[in-house]
């Protein structure tokens, strides 16, 4: 029996196994894919504090050895659903069951995809799905945004902030975002909307994003638009299907928690991109790590 | 008039600064000491996530350059208080008036000192004051915790589960902190109680602690206790005095803030070690000025 059993080795993931086996406790951590989230999709993060800039792999790599280096285990494996006992907790996965007397849920979100040719391959260089993360870096330059719901119409405000001039394509003429951030983007003059118009292909140039080719959504004809980068905001979902059952994720398929990372069942807490909160970075990720990762670590030991 | 003044160059405020710059806001940090805030006090940083080992004062240089590289300005003075204005806060200083129109604080706290021979010097050399950043540096060595307060034997209970074995001084035979800690710290036999003793002198051979020196309060006789290092708890306080007029400041001298970290004034914010909260770490400092800076630069620009 493990003392905490955490899901998904993200920053957020790492940073509670940390935590917590710095303080003393007993981790195991289980991932299905390569260790760093979402970093593994970003080029360059010049965002988190107290490192000026860094690959996001190698920075994922960085958390993963220090995340294990005081003796927390790496299991790969997918979890399919975690048992609430009480006083314990089961882990079942596709390689086994695991048992812990707390667990953390930090399995993040999952970009809904354009399924388009082209958008795997520049996925981090060029295609983004993190305005804040990756604006800055097309300074100068024009980008586009894919969407039409509040998301996309916040990054489209917030990227003509920072780059040269925002393309918005949405495949409607109706919008989804709220009425006030519809205003706010239709008067700012850097921001040119492209509507009932669906993503076709990426342009790929010299190993480069230089344009989004467009199909009409009413006649079929094919446009260019060139840009540096594409941002589609299309749809996040927060990967919880695996603990529907419990009673801890909200409409939005979010999970609530309280002050201290933990959900409505006791030993239960969720960190980083698959809680409900407001700014999702690497730095908000870790920090909900920590929290929980010494929090629990206290209360056990 | 700036958009954002930021109030103290620590990891809370630089990350601030930060994010706030990087989003467009034009913002000015207002710094009386060297920026960096505690990390200056603190030799070795390995529990930053996605920093394996770190000193403090690079740390600290990292995270101001970085701060500062979107635009943000540093202003050298003391702030003597905040002006709520509405629409705008004036900020005053020692040298000078400044406006803008959010303010963030984050001055983060003082600890109160032993004020004995050798503890200036010492510190951040074998005296801390973070048992959770600095304990594991001491694994397989014997610490001594001055303080009876509930954070002196929280992390005396911590440091036993980490070091060889951790002594208590303490003034009194009377614990302030509460009964269940106390309970569960007298059941720990790593952890040796000495009542009725004061710290007198750090013992200091080549550069290096290898002592505390205590006075017993009862007849004034002297005694050295061998330990490699000092973590002395006897109080921390909150720097915000010069903002108890703006009724943000609770019973303990802490700022209350909501998911955003805005205070109960519209438009002043609170971040890191000032503000209510469970952890304070340098990464959860980060996190605060990193929600604070970009939920501000969002809500302005």
């Amino acid at each position: 029996m493990y003392d905490i059993i955490v899901i998904g080795a993200g920053p957020a993931g790492l940073s509670a196994a940390l935590y917590a086996s710095r303080a003393g406790a007993n981790v195991a951590v289980i991932e299905a894919g390569a260790p760093g989230g979402k970093l593994n999709l970003t080029a360059e993060i010049e965002n988190y504090p107290g490192i000026k800039s860094k690959s996001g792999p190698d920075l994922a790599f960085e958390m993963y050895e220090q995340g294990l280096s005081y003796g927390a285990e790496l299991l790969m494996a997918e979890v399919t659903g975690i048992e609430d006992k009480g006083d314990h907790k089961v882990v079942h996965t596709d390689s086994g069951v695991y048992e812990s007397r707390a667990v953390i849920i930090g399995t993040g979100t999952k970009e809904r995809l354009m399924n388009i040719p082209g958008e795997a391959e520049m996925t981090g260089r060029g295609i983004s799905y993190c305005a804040v993360c990756d604006g800055p870096f097309f300074k100068g330059k024009e980008v586009v945004v894919v969407g039409g719901g509040n998301s996309a119409i916040e990054e489209a405000i917030y990227l003509a902030s920072v780059v040269e001039h925002v393309h918005v394509v949405m495949r409607r003429d109706v919008f989804r975002a709220d009425q006030y951030l519809v205003d706010k983007a239709k008067a700012n003059d850097k921001i040119t909307f492209h509507f009932k118009q669906k993503p076709y292909e990426v342009i790929i140039e010299d190993d480069k994003v230089t344009g989004l080719r467009l199909e009409s959504a009413v006649d079929g004809t094919l446009s260019d638009l060139p840009v540096a980068a594409i941002f589609p905001f299309i749809g996040l979902d927060p990967i919880t299907d695996f603990v529907k059952d419990l009673g801890i994720v909200n409409d939005y398929g979010y999970i609530d928690v309280d002050s201290n990372m933990e959900t409505s069942v006791k030993g239960i807490f969720a960190v980083g991109d698959v809680r409900s909160k407001t700014l999702r970075q690497v730095v908000t990720a870790a920090n909900d790590g920590a929290i929980a990762g010494q929090y629990i670590a206290n209360a056990l030991l």
